[in-house]
């Protein structure tokens, strides 16, 4: 059965929204909608535009035999800006400022729409590097490697703190807390990650690092390779970070628990 | 500018793909592309037939001056069967049996692919219910609610075990753990659930149910309503079961460590 054109734009679109970096043959689709491989070059150039004049990515096309199309998402940096100066105003607000200087983020971390558009702003600076896992240690890391990794179309996999007899065995590593100096444990299921892979590593909010550092630990115990490192917020740590080269969204400046103000900028993803 | 047809059906379908379970007005559509709403009602025609036709869900449309159409996720019954036939032989591989008769699950709760399909199968069911959050237990929880909040567009808020300082004030219960029949204790941050919600619980694994009640106790603490409990594996279990009403996606049916074989069959969703 012949598809027409516009319902072949309409699934070609959703197809490709559902599998970024995954390399779809032309014969594939030829045969999905019983057309020509003509017909969905030219279907192929329209998307294209399209994602190009809305920000969405781009289309990769390979040339060959083996070819095909992939969709690579990818955010423009003016467009990434313009979320997170939204995100600015939220996380500055008043009601958020726990005890200790702390920042209540639990419900950003919630909500689906805004997690997928973080996702899209951190894959878009791996889409063109080899990632083969996403890292985060448990709990509110999840919610953004499971964004960040939909995008990259890589598995994320999860460090805990607390072992638990359904991740089989392990390996573990001892970490220092960068803000408190005590001495703690976490650990990767050891199935979990192949050797030689390469990883990046994300965070919701990062202090002093120590927790970042264990993670790097813990790549190296799989002999992988650190592919980066991205936190969600950070703060500024008056201490000795404990690493040297991250990105953030967001720098959460100064927090002022007597006026109970929080001055939160774009943090240097942006610089 | 006026958008041609052919672009305006693929960034139609992102835009709608993008934002499941909300209400986009004629106007915001005709704006952005310059288009007559005479036109952008035959592209919705188009988009809601093919998504019917590839099973991607339907769009519904709001008639009169208030109204608009709306994107509604859904898959069919046999679809869902397809993907959890699929799941069922993956589950049933001899290595993933841990000590205990556990069954190893942390790589497929990893795979953003599975996770969108499994969200999509969930969120099918509740598609024409009021859901206000959906709420999970950490850790291994979390990427399931997190599909199923995004295609229903609602929240998700994660119970923890452990207090931590970064949730600010809590809410706990204490509550019986059903397989081991020992008293633990679950809390919510304070503010992740407002009064009076609708509550989907899910979960990734459920043998006597006990977590599962627990939650269902917090839910009553924050004076909201059960929706309904799905999870994505439950175990065969011999004594009392703590609820009578759940879903699950999955049933491991036998476990036997000698043989090292696994028996899983789809779950009640299917019944």
């Amino acid at each position: 059965m012949k598809v027409r054109r516009s319902e072949r734009l309409v699934d070609m679109t959703q197809y490709l929204l559902e599998h970024p970096h995954t390399l779809i043959t032309l014969p594939f689709f030829a045969k999905r909608y019983g057309s020509a491989k003509s017909s969905i070059s030219e279907d192929l150039g329209i998307i294209k535009k399209t994602f190009i004049a809305r920000d969405k990515g781009f289309l990769e096309t390979l040339p060959g035999a083996a070819g095909g199309v992939r969709f690579i998402p990818k955010m423009s940096e003016s467009s990434a800006l313009e979320i997170v100066e939204e995100l600015c105003k939220r996380l500055s607000e008043k009601d958020r400022l726990l005890p200790g200087g702390y920042v209540y983020l639990s419900d950003l971390l919630g909500e689906p729409e805004l997690l997928r558009q973080v996702g899209q702003i951190i894959a878009s600076k791996y889409s063109d590097q080899k990632i083969d896992a996403v890292m985060t240690v448990a709990t509110k890391g999840v919610p953004i490697a499971q964004a960040v990794a939909y995008h990259l179309n890589v598995p994320f996999v999860i460090v805990r703190r607390d072992s638990k007899i359904t991740e089989g065995s392990t390996v573990s590593v001892n970490y220092v807390s960068g803000s408190s100096e005590r001495i703690e444990k976490m650990e990767l299921s050891k199935r979990s990650l192949k050797r030689g892979s390469r990883v990046l590593v994300v965070d919701d909010f990062m202090k002093g690092g120590g927790t970042v550092n264990g993670m790097k630990g813990l790549i190296e115990e799989f002999e992988s390779e650190l592919a980066g490192i991205m936190v969600f917020a950070e703060s500024t740590f008056s201490g000795r970070r404990m690493i040297d080269s991250y990105d953030s969204l967001l720098c959460v400046e100064a927090v002022d628990s007597q006026t109970k103000t929080i001055k939160v900028v774009p943090g240097n993803y942006f610089k």
